[in-house]
This record gives structure tokens, sequence and C-alpha cells, in this order.
């Protein structure tokens, strides 16, 4: 789904990688739509994970937290060639128009992915080490919206570079250094 | 290939909806991917018009002239109740990681979306009505990098606040007004 998209990965390519016949696929979920919101899910648990492993980092201040973050997504990404992207990103543009289960599920994931970026900026606001100007949450939103975005430029151009033009400017405006 | 994407538009749908003969297709076009690269180019022909209207309007300011551009098109995002993004933006996740040529083509078409962004930036920044601390094209790139990003965003929560939010913070940090 990664490599093909939700609509270019078919059930019998999906069995033919997997090594499966195709009963055991049908057997365990009934339609692709099902199978591709257990493989967005499994995704969003790692992303998770790595949010995690940047936001709950008590050595780092609140705001270098949210760069480490992005430090984090652009190692692997850059792992991959900066050529797959994030799979909710994908799924958002591929997905989201076709199948009102997988848009409700983005809606969701959005959501609950904003919600650790939203303490980590609320923090640093209080902490005065990013402007008060914007409620968290709007910030949070706009930073992982951005960030979408930036990913969507660097599979364009096979090439880190909208990655660390983003990093740049949103830690020099959005995110400047209020003590700096 | 807005409605149903890259790999769920067959060449069978497509001549069923435009109402042809399957060999009409084949006579003017050698595959899908020749065919996806006329519909690209034809929807860029259609971004630029309304880039023109945007950013040659005399009328406004130069940084005036970037929200102008973004409220054009957030209002025809708003025609199509949310729900259909920007085509660009689509195939730049879907069809950009399955053909080198429209992943090439898509480079270049953001260079070219580019240049009048530039322009109007370089001129705000030369009248001192935002911020030099960034190159020009730099943040052109980024603004249409994080706008698409916005879109994306839009698409999966079917309603305009992504892009609201995007030109608060924006106009607000990234091409903040020197003079306010």
């Amino acid at each position: 789904m990664f490599r093909k998209g939700y609509v270019g990965a078919g059930v019998r390519d999906i069995v033919a990688e997997a090594g499966v016949p195709q009963g055991s696929f049908t057997n365990h979920f009934r339609t692709k739509e099902a199978f591709a919101r257990e493989v967005l899910d499994r995704y969003f648990d790692h992303v998770k994970v790595l949010v995690g492993q940047a936001l709950n980092d008590e050595s780092l201040t609140p705001r270098e937290r949210l760069r480490r973050y992005l430090e984090i997504i652009t190692a692997r990404l850059e792992a991959d060639g900066f050529a797959r992207g994030c799979l909710i990103g994908d799924f958002s543009l591929e997905a989201a128009s076709l199948s009102e289960a997988l848009r409700e599920r983005l809606v969701a994931i959005f959501a609950e992915w904003r919600g650790p970026f939203e303490v980590s900026i609320a923090q640093a606001q209080a902490a005065g080490q990013i402007s008060s100007n914007f409620a968290a949450d709007d910030l949070a939103d706009f930073l992982l919206a951005s960030w979408e975005g930036a990913i969507l430029r660097m599979k364009v151009e096979r090439d880190g570079e909208p990655l660390e033009r983003f990093k740049r400017i949103v830690f020099a405006t959005v995110l400047k250094d209020a003590h700096g």
C-alpha cells in the first residue's frame, strides 16, 4: 500500500506479497478497505512510538523536542532515499475521497497525533520559549499539516531539501525562539 | 483523474466518461501516463491563470497579492465543498512514485509555479513589507509546499478550517507585516 497506493495495491498483490492464500485474506478482512484501515492503524502505532521518543525526552526543552521529532522523521525518510513519504499523507490524498470509513479514521488520527505536539507547544509557550500569539492546538495542527506538505515536495524532488527548508523557516518564524 | 486518482481512473472509465471509442484515446495518447501528463499540464495552465489574476493585480501591494492568491484558491476549493483538493498535490503523492515522467513533470511544474511567488515576495521584501531573513525563492517554495499540506488536511476534514488556519498563522509569522 505504501509503494502502490490504496487503489494500486490489489488484494491479489497483497496476498502474493504476503505469500498466503487469498482465502486467508478474506477470512481476516472483509474488504480491502478493512485491510487498509488495519495497515493505517499499525502505521500510526509506529508513528506514535517515534512521537513519544522525541516529545517525552526530558533531557530536551519542549521546543527542542519538536525539532527532535522532525529530525527523527527526516532520518527515516532519508533511509528510504526520500522515495517514500508518510502513509497518513498518502491516504489523506488518495483514499480519503474514496472511502468514508478511512476518511473518518484519518480525522481521528490527525486529532490524536496533534495531542502530544499541543502539549509540548503549550509547555514551550508557558516557558516563554515560543510566542503565545496562537493557541497551542492551532500551532500543532499547522505544524503537522505543513510538515505533510514538505514531505509531499520531498517525494516529488526525491531530495531532503524541502524538509530542511521547512525546519529552517518554521523554527525561525512560527516556532521562533522567544529568548533569542 | 481528479475524482478517482491516477491509478483508479482506468482508460475504460476515461473513454466512457468522454463518450468516445477507446480507439480515439489510443490514437491520441500512447499510454495512460501520457494522458495524465496532458491532464496535469492543462490543470497547471488553469492554475497559472489564477496565479496571474492575483499576483499581477497592481491595485494590491505585493504582500496583499500573496493573500489574494490564497483567497482565490480557497473560494475554488469551497465551491467543491472542500471535497477536491489540488491535482498537483494528488499526483505528487500518488503518481510521482509510479511514473518517473510524471515525477519529472511535477518537479518542473513546482519550479515554474514558484516563479511569480518568488517575484512578489522579493518585491514585498524590497518594499520592507515582509522580512528579508530568508531568500525569496526559499519562502516561495515553503509557502506552496505548506499550502499543499493545508489542502491535504482540508480534504481529510472536508472543511475549510485548515486553509483559514494556514493563512492566519503564515501571515502573522513567516509573511509577517514588517510595518505592523
